[in-house]
């Protein structure tokens, strides 16, 4: 699924907010008559945009793929599309059989901002260096514990010292013109991890953070010492990947 | 000026619909605290872009360019934004003095739309030949009579044969992912003409219409076998050029 998450209150359902999961149950109860329950891979935060989402619903419909991702768009707001259906095994789950994803931050940058990339990229009117953004955040790859990052988000009471260690696969800066994306791919991401890596890694890019500090804030595991965490409509979950076997039966 | 057109009724001022003029001349009256009429390179259609408009007004204010773009871009709506500002001489025209002007339509070819390209690109659902389009679009390039490509605007009473002349100096079609990008350079486009040739140069990518038939509707002069006029929210004003004396004092 693909969406722009500029009118919505993040994916998952919210009472008395749009939501995006609120906007594809209504779309599969008009077109298969029944309510379903949607579950997503990763439940992005208001704002934030998708263009590799994974749901699971259950269904008896007869109508077959191509048919219900037809008939389901013309249901769906144009700001959310399916691309493609595939009938799975009862057992699989988007998130719990995820073995990664991979997401984008986007920043534009020119001392003015931009009419096209508003609410799609964060606004960066500075100079950037972005070799040394590149330097700095090749030091997160790999198995660490990402409670320097962690952010503004709360940990639940549930959480424990153990659910801060996620893998990171691969770290990019790359620039095209004034568009800067930032590239991530991990096996799991916790809640504003991505935005205050990306607040952080725009002190180092903007001189005001030297890469050791960086690499130091994040053997720390200090929260405080991280830079803010950057606002949602730069992110884009752009895809989720699954061990060939549990995709489709 | 760079702006996104999707809530304006086109670049020129109209009773009671917002315009991209009328938001420009009233930042401009809080700001210098006169009334000053706007002049731009090309009057944009309702729901086409821009990223580099040009537009010219008269001021007696005593603030710098740079404080002047600042304060204006404060006062204007999100969806547009003043990139710079020069003094030029007062001759100076926006129109009449440029030489050239760069437009892009962009193209989102996959069976599904894209949400996010919704407003800023044709959804083109079915297969495109892109080599086939980009040779028919190499025999516009050159000074010709492009009345067949003059679309659904309406001549002018005091438009006459000599007025349906322009010179094409540049024409590319190419692609990016799932994004084509048609790019025409020319001394100076009519209204919907840019609009009809992509209509009739999607014929020819979907294998509709060959390229003999699209060079002999060109060379014809017949607007009723040009394709039709696609939408303006693909089109993109990217570029005005100048003579380098006539553009600054």
């Amino acid at each position: 699924v693909e969406y722009d998450g500029t009118a919505y209150a993040g994916f998952q359902w919210q009472p008395q907010q749009p939501s995006v999961q609120a906007a594809l149950e209504a779309a599969i109860r008009v077109v298969t008559g029944k309510e379903s329950r949607v579950i997503a891979a990763g439940r992005t935060d208001a704002g934030a945009h998708a263009l590799g989402q994974v749901i699971a619903f259950t269904t008896s419909t007869r109508l077959d793929e191509a048919t219900l991702v037809r008939a389901l768009n013309a249901h769906l707001p144009p700001d959310i599309v399916i691309q493609s259906i595939e009938t799975v095994d009862p057992t699989f789950h988007p998130r719990f059989d995820a073995i990664s994803r991979e997401y984008h931050y986007l920043l534009f940058n020119r001392p003015t901002p931009s009419p096209l990339w508003r609410n799609r990229a964060l606004h960066v009117p500075y100079t950037l260096e972005l070799r040394t953004m590149q330097v700095a955040a090749q030091k997160l790859v790999g198995q660490h514990d990402f409670t320097a990052f962690s952010g503004t988000a709360p940990l639940s009471s549930s959480e424990h010292r153990q659910c801060t260690v996620r893998e990171l696969y691969d770290v990019g800066v790359e620039q095209c013109s004034n568009l800067v994306r930032i590239r991530f791919v991990g096996n799991a991401f916790m809640k504003h991890m991505i935005r205050t890596i990306v607040g952080t890694l725009l002190r180092v890019g903007s001189g005001r953070m030297s890469i050791a500090e960086f690499e130091e804030i994040f053997r720390s595991h200090d929260q405080r010492r991280a830079g803010p965490t950057v606002p949602a409509y730069g992110l884009y979950l752009v895809r989720v990947n699954y061990p060939t076997e549990s995709q489709s039966q």
